[in-house]
């Protein structure tokens, strides 16, 4: 098992430097990806189109880091052919930004929703208590984010636990936040269209929870070279633990 | 550039044999996930709740597929340190993996989706035409996938770019279902809560096409070495043929 923090130390210092570069390169994507996250809340809140215009734009700059990063990790991999905890993680490098990347998707769906709704105000005008759910959504997985890329600069097993933790909330006001919107929708057929795009941003922002988890996922294979997709939290607890 | 079903000839017969292995296991774990869609669009047809529980559980083989594939991947970059177009290989299944899962999951969803529109019978009941439309694109996306995996299997960049080419008509079979789908319940608002299970449905489909497409650009980056992500279909063919 890897110590906390300690990559193997390498003869060549200049792969030290490539590898702490990569990682250093992941976490200002992710940083990008947070930010617009944030952004898409605020075009929602307000729905403010010129906002979700630059939202929309700026994906291409997520999209762009993906690219890179990703042939970075190519080549150190043929370069470098790195071994053990090196190798797990270039490879926890390559998934986590297929992650960020569609999380920067999903805040682009998002910005678009709020543009659809600025469309259409006059058959909806959603209420306080409906956007207050789901910005309160959108602060929680964003909050999950955050932590899993933390977890992921600090090598946090116990940090990346905690946040996979906090799918279940995620999904909870998700659940509520939908049959909420139902309800309004039988009561008021005119408000379908909006209520639905309403609707699929709380979807969007349920899915960025889940891929927050997948990102804790891949720190606890990194640093305990296990594979904990697809088991429950109680087993994913245990063979984080078993060391 | 690769010559079509050409891989650099190893020294050691047995590398050659551990790459194609795993080959082979990525296009049985993409039949599994094929059959997956398709038994989930019979689910969904006869709202059958004894083969929706069937596919349940049988994700849980697919997921298992990605693990150990996953597995041997990593196995094969540390022991075989592979470079060129073999390197090109495994990170392209890696990528690949994780999009059939996630295919496996999207059949799930639909499969959870029969399920819960036939414990809502009596307040809907779909009429045939609108399966149909659903029907059709569940037909359309498994064909792409379909495609996507045969051009996986012969390394034809041709076929990739033509499955790619075939996303538009997902989108747009979608666009339309969804809209037939808020007509309906903005007549009938009582159909509401299973229309939208109709409606999650056929965005499960219209993401396995999405899914699908990403396979074909992994097909396109390991024959050319060249990432066609992010860009427009006309770019894509231009990137692809520059030979």
């Amino acid at each position: 098992m890897m110590e906390k923090g300690q990559f193997t130390k390498h003869i060549s210092q200049q792969f030290n430097e490539e590898l702490e570069n990569v990682r250093q390169r992941v976490l200002t994507m992710g940083g990008m990806v947070e930010e617009q996250i944030e952004r898409a809340m605020e075009a929602l809140e307000n729905l403010d189109p010129e906002l979700s215009k630059e939202i929309i734009e700026r994906d291409e700059k997520v999209n762009a880091y993906e690219v890179s990063i990703d042939e970075e990790c190519t080549r150190i991999l043929a370069k470098r052919q790195p071994a053990a905890g090196d190798l797990r993680l270039v490879v926890a490098i390559i998934k986590t930004i297929t992650d960020l990347e569609r999380i920067g998707d999903e805040a682009e769906k998002i910005a678009r929703m709020a543009n659809h709704i600025a469309l259409d105000m006059d058959n909806f005008m959603p209420s306080k208590k409906q956007f207050g759910a789901v910005v309160h959504l959108g602060n929680h997985v964003r909050n999950m984010l955050n932590e899993a890329l933390d977890a992921f600069a600090r090598l946090d097993v116990d940090a990346a636990l905690k946040v996979a933790h906090k799918e279940k909330t995620a999904d909870k006001e998700y659940n509520a936040i939908t049959r909420q919107l139902i309800t309004y929708m039988m009561e008021d057929p005119r408000s379908i269209s909006s209520a639905l795009d309403v609707m699929w941003s709380a979807r969007a922002l349920e899915r960025i929870g889940d891929h927050a988890r997948n990102i804790c996922e891949y720190v606890i294979y990194l640093v305990e070279g296990k594979d904990v997709r697809h088991v429950s939290l109680e087993e994913m607890k245990q063979l984080a633990q078993k060391k």
